[in-house]
């Protein structure tokens, strides 16, 4: 299926692909080569598993998920099974984070440092409790076929904006924990922070590396003509099936979608209630 | 002028107010009665014009520049002299960044500590050099008459996303400088931030009190329905005129406008430009 602007979209998409693949490697790179490398000891080694995870999953990962109904390649996929792409990509982070969190707190608990009393840990605590919201509620709301279409219209929009904003909070508390993180172990004990130490520099480089990878994530999801073009009329003109799957065609319903209206979903909604059939929901709006 | 949702907007631009009011508040306090207080001597106190001068001009004045446009009670306000608003309101928050920039720098100085070592100072000074760019670039294209439509339409979502990810990395400079100052600051000769003293737990919640901030704004600023409608169909009737005035009418650059794709824009400067009278153009596309 033909994409506006696709070489612009590819460039974009292959540049974000290789600064989160960067900051992945820059966090191994950290832990391996500054740090004391990885293990499940209850000590340094296993606290190390928290910047990697966390990088890797809830970032790099998280950012894929939100731009996986971009690519042009899945839009001959059907919207069901690009949901559980979507959904398990998130899980993955979820899950990730969740050890990453794990990591930490074994790490706090075996060398007698208090738990959740910096700012990086109650933002980032609340990051991973409304990220596991965000997606039960969107395994019961968009995944299973359950939720009336009306509640879908409703959610959508708040679905959009938490996932966003969800994740530009991720990225802020990555890089609140790499301040915290050098600020702790680049002390004047060693060569302090403040006297431009290698692992400092790298790490700094690798805060503006996640930095980027969130700038590419946001305005690949932000450009109405990159997002995936609503399904054929077929279902639409059988508006009285509804079955799940006519739903789940008819509503078309983009993650990602930054450009769809409340108003225009719920007018869609309603008109599907009336069996009304929506000639112009098969074209894109942005066209 | 009738808008979609207004008690909804109402109570969120009420919070977002009383959010961001709060922050400068709770900054204040944070100086004044935990910290040495404000003074421009070169050593602490001049520092502390930092915090408060970042999270008052480049949270809370930004903050607002950023929704002016979707305030109801100014649409019947030319839209130049909205521009003028919102130009003149990041001006305030540029400079109140800098002067805070200088404060930190002069302290630095005086006390002998290195600049720009740290992860904070290196996002951080990024930003205000990209904001500062914004600024001079949205001037000549935007508010000065003298960019032609097409090149309006091209920067349009770039100056619309810029500002928005300036925002959010603002913020994240914000939480990364509290956790910065509170290390510092709350070492083992005092109370460290790890035995929750008032300072730290209160300090923490002014960085959410400031993340909430963002939330507000960047709802308000990306709900299609509460976009400044485009200006009346007069000026496009006469396609001829071709004054900046009408220019500016026609093209209803809407600053927030999250969901005017680029396609749109450039199909209007296109068919401005072979003088056809947009009969659409009046109409709000969320309608």
């Amino acid at each position: 299926m033909a994409m506006d602007g696709y070489r612009g979209f590819l460039g974009l998409l292959v540049a974000a692909l290789l600064v989160g693949f960067l900051s992945v490697i820059f966090t191994l790179i950290w832990v391996l080569h500054y740090r004391e490398g990885l293990g499940w000891d209850g000590r340094a080694l296993e606290f190390n598993w928290h910047p990697v995870l966390a990088v890797t999953g809830f970032v790099f990962i998280q950012g894929i998920a939100i731009i996986v109904y971009r690519l042009p390649w899945t839009w001959k996929c059907s919207k069901l099974l690009m949901k559980f792409i979507h959904a398990g990509l998130n899980t993955i982070a979820a899950i990730l984070a969740i050890i990453s969190l794990v990591a930490v707190f074994d790490y706090h608990n075996a060398s007698n440092i208090p738990n959740m009393y910096s700012l990086h840990s109650w933002v980032g605590m609340t990051a991973v409790i409304l990220y596991i919201l965000q997606l039960v509620l969107g395994f019961f709301i968009f995944l299973l076929p359950l939720a009336p279409l009306s509640l879908r219209a409703l959610v959508m929009p708040i679905h959009v904006y938490s996932g966003l904003f969800l994740f530009g909070t991720v990225i802020a508390t990555v890089l609140m924990g790499v301040t915290e993180k050098l600020l702790f172990t680049l002390r004047k004990d060693t060569v302090p922070y403040s006297a431009f130490p290698p692992e400092g520099v790298f790490t700094n480089t690798l805060g503006l590396l996640i930095l980027l990878f969130g700038a590419l994530i946001f305005w690949i999801v932000t450009r109405p003509q990159w997002k995936r073009p609503k399904e054929p009329n077929s279902t639409l003109l059988q508006p009285n099936r509804g079955t799940p799957e006519g739903v789940e065609g008819s509503m078309a319903i983009n993650f990602g979608n930054m450009d769809k209206s409340d108003s225009e979903l719920n007018n869609e909604a309603a008109a599907r209630k009336r069996n009304i059939t929506l000639d112009e929901a098969g074209q894109r709006s942005t066209v």
